[in-house]
């Protein structure tokens, strides 16, 4: 069996596993205070040309979701999000455990608009009654989206311009960054999001890495003592090091970047492969996660070789599924998968 | 200046005043031990018909939904309301803060209809990344809703089948209950109400008290050591004889269905006269809040008279706003209407 | 049977209740914003010699120790307190519900030494660890204590500064504020705490009101948007009208003074008769409530006739048991109580 | 320089890091669903000789602590641990995070003393005020402790009985388990732990993995959607694999008890070096974690070779430091350290 169900369905990549390799029998010291976590901040800090932020390495996508936006929103406050978004459904009710509300807002193609943004915050401030309501206090958006979507530079401006009128923080979950900034559609680059956003995250789970993200504060707004605050949410790593390895080596010699490449071209490949196999796709999504509508009798015989993700049904008959492709697919899964097409 | 602004801009109904006057001396015990809270709680079960009923006083309607909520849904539950629920928009995130999630359905004129709420939990267990979303462990009704509309015992029949189906609690919001009980739209008793749902509250704060909300367990499953779940919150009045006096009165010779039913004969006053001024309902309430859609120009005379609610602008020369009546509405306060209407 | 088992047994002071009385019909506005809470909070401002006080009205103690304290907390701090304190033992985890941990440290009658509080402070930084542990962001003290017992001007100045040298916020719980300043013994006034604390709150449901504490932030740090922080609390009242006008009572010709001077005229009287009856203190108290130890035979028989608070236990046949005065303490309470002494 | 800072200075031990590499492309299904985790599980349970264990996967001490504790305490309760414990004292409030207090207790050399236990949950209940407070739900211990000390068999079976006694659950972090198992001064064994327990669990971050404690329920006892409440923690690994791998490669062959017996064999040969210094113990610790005294002017000839611990001033001239082993301790490192003692 192939799988196409995830980009998270392989290790790391051997040259991050090599790196962890080579430095495995160091005496480091913990909780990120060792040599490779500096590195790779400060590699980050270059790579996103803004040499005053503030990096934190923390371990997994919903973990960094919870932290960041908890000690960052005031008391009174929640984070504004896509009603699709990661943290609107998908996180077990994470953002609300920290006592925080989500505040969904309408979203296309897992995107918010500029407009549909302003508008919710000038409707909650004309509210005569916004005192008795969570106040909009950070802006929650994920680039790529859920849907594999892609913000354009216009669009983040726009929102970046709406959030700093109203002194709201921009938060971009970059769980899938690099096959964002690697996609052909891409009109951004690390330096411009750095730029347009407050904070942001640099996935690595889904690019190359174990498990890691890294939280990028570009505005000097890192919260006061964030590691107590990361601690107290049990996301504290006593051997920092297995983050700190991981994005040194990721960030040497653009390899993240690189990676992210050879995914967009397999995605590249697989979006012409399903052209070709007649299949409807539910939205045109420009990265790595493709996202077609398939009659349930195919699909029943697609499944004994290929693995997927089932997304939705749409009607009795037929199923969205997502394929998705990373930094670990290889020739030979998109040949059986074009196998797997032309038997169906 | 005359004010139909809300159902609490007025202290207690004189029996429950004189009721505190009389007892005001007594020496009693804290805490919600003393006779008057046994007596009160011994009236509402009688007056719901439900003798296994247990019943516990708090002090308002937020902290009440609260500590209801969180203290009765499990750790991975969130609770299902309606999107303009008062847990959904009005309490400053209070559930959230208490570290569950509310869980917003869509509404029609205040409502959550069965075949919604059958719908939404459907497919809640029949997507495949569940175990990674909030379970919905609760659905919260409000009854008379934020817009003073009623579930008919049908309705009401219908989501709390759904809601054992599913093996869910059913938590009904009765802030406003009296006036729910006694509108001649309404078909369903308090004994029904009792029967149907797993837990409620009848509202006293706006129905007569200066503050109170009697809350009705009617399945014995009121939580365990529910008074440390209660002080926890910061809930638990000292001096319990506030609420015991003031229910045990409510509850003597059907005062809160009385003075409900005054509430209501002026409501339907109150509605002839916007009839006969020709202004135009916003929707259909039943009971003692009424919404109206006025021209910004004749507000703005109307205002200088009558204090009233603003509730949204439907356009740039029109709002819609809302007038109540309560147990202390006076044929004065209908005159004092009547004539505003007229200069307008 | 008289009760002397705490200052809360009996209802509102009778000019309090009169007061209700007297405005009950009035049409007011929600949520504290009418003219009675105004007027309150302006006398509180006067009576603390502190213009630029910023008060507000909550309903209970445990309410408004976890309201101020974990709305005045950052992320990463906690809440020191004497281990008696009632933060610590006596509010069913109520800061800990709101996610911030209560720091105890040793204490002596009830009271924390400012030398015990510089040296927890001390050792706090000076811990390599420390990173890794709950900062101290605020001290909690209460006057009178659990023990009734008061701090000096001397006392309460030294932690004062200790608190302002650290950049630690000093907050005092005065449920029994009142019997605190009206004891003999006592060196403190109203406008010497305000000024040396941070914020503070003056307890009425003790001092004579049904219910109600005003909270004054003495320093312009009330935090930002602190009614939705309320809100959020489940703790804003939608009539604030009765904690406004109880408080307006309270505090228009010294009412809170004077009743409170008559608890500690019959709290001298019953020491006296303690002391005739040859009973020994559990400690010296200066305030309302007095700690005895009593043989566990005698006290059998005193139960019959006296209703008193059970302390603890001392021995396996004495029990330390506390008798309390308030404003609503009688001569016929008194006499009864001798009664009781000598039939002992 | 050398380091005996702590027992995670370095990665993973080489049979584990060589699992990863050989099991890094193939493509695995994520969030623990991997054959991996499912062998590792599997060959805990029989470890434990508990066939019906469930076995979770978590990636750190602090984060493994406040999702058992928090998952399985009701509202109404805290967790009981001794005053130096982990949970209470060096995690930041992870657990108060979580909205539960921790009850601290005295202890002895880290240790909960069985009669101190009881004393503790006896005097709980016989206070009449037990309802204002928050109610002791489970039992916390540490296994090796803080300070490296061990539970006897006996002391063991005296907390679990009156743990069951009184209804609350048991629960032992076992961050250093294996060093705890493998010392030559303990009498319990890994299947009477699981007996003596109702949760428990197996360091990996410190005993030869990069990252990952196994969470043991063997009472049929895990919380149900155990996993919700992982991922509502932010705890929940998409790529479980790097924990399933891990724990797998620790429990072939004995491992986790082979390298851990190492790490006894060279903290015995420690121990030794320092009685031959002449260096005092500031307790006595039979496991892999040494606390001495050291005057500060030997010390800071000491430091300039060897990596340590600061644990506490003593007095104005004397430190005491923590000298860990661990999997990875050397010769080369033991002789090192010999080396800097002849020295100082």
């Amino acid at each position: 069996m192939v799988s196409f169900e995830s980009d998270y369905i392989a290790g790391a990549h051997p040259k991050v596993l090599d790196a962890l390799l080579r430095t495995n029998l160091e005496a480091l010291p913990g909780y990120g205070t060792d040599v490779y976590c500096e590195r790779a901040k400060e590699k980050i800090r270059m790579a996103c040309a803004c040499p005053e932020a503030e990096v934190e390495l923390l371990v997994g996508g919903t973990q960094t979701n919870a932290v960041v936006i908890s000690s960052m929103l005031r008391d009174f406050e929640g984070v504004v999000a896509a009603e699709t978004g990661h943290v609107s459904v998908h996180e077990a009710g994470a953002i609300e455990f920290t006592g925080h509300k989500v505040l969904a807002v309408p979203q296309k193609d897992g995107k918010i608009a500029p407009e549909v943004l302003a508008s919710y915050l000038e409707g909650f401030y004309a509210d005569g009654n916004h005192e008795h309501m969570v106040f909009p206090g950070m802006v929650y958006i994920s680039h790529p989206t859920e849907y594999g979507t892609l913000y354009t530079k216009d669009e983040l401006t726009g929102i970046s311009e709406i959030c700093h009128r109203f002194g709201i923080t921009l938060y971009l979950d970059g769980a899938r960054l690099g096959y964002g900034l690697a996609s052909s559609a891409s009109d951004l680059t690390l330096p411009e999001i750095a730029r347009l956003t407050d904070v942001f995250y640099i996935g690595g789970t889904k690019v190359g890495a174990l498990c890691g993200e890294a939280v990028v504060f570009t505005k000097k707004n890192r919260p006061a003592h964030f590691m107590t605050s990361i601690k107290k949410r049990g996301a504290l790593l006593a051997k920092g090091r297995l983050l700190g390895v991981q994005f040194d080596a990721l960030f040497t010699n653009d390899l993240y970047l690189e990676i992210s490449k050879h995914a967009m071209r397999m995605a590249e490949r697989l979006k012409e492969m399903i052209r070709e196999a007649g299949l409807p796709f539910y939205l045109d999504s420009p990265t790595n996660q493709q996202f077609i509508i398939m009659e349930d009798e195919k699909l029943a015989r697609f499944g004994e070789k290929i693995a997927y993700s089932f997304w939705e049904k749409t009607d009795e008959t037929h199923t969205v599924i997502r394929l998705a492709t990373s930094w670990s697919t290889t020739e030979e899964d998109l040949a059986a998968l074009a196998n797997a097409f032309a038997e169906m």
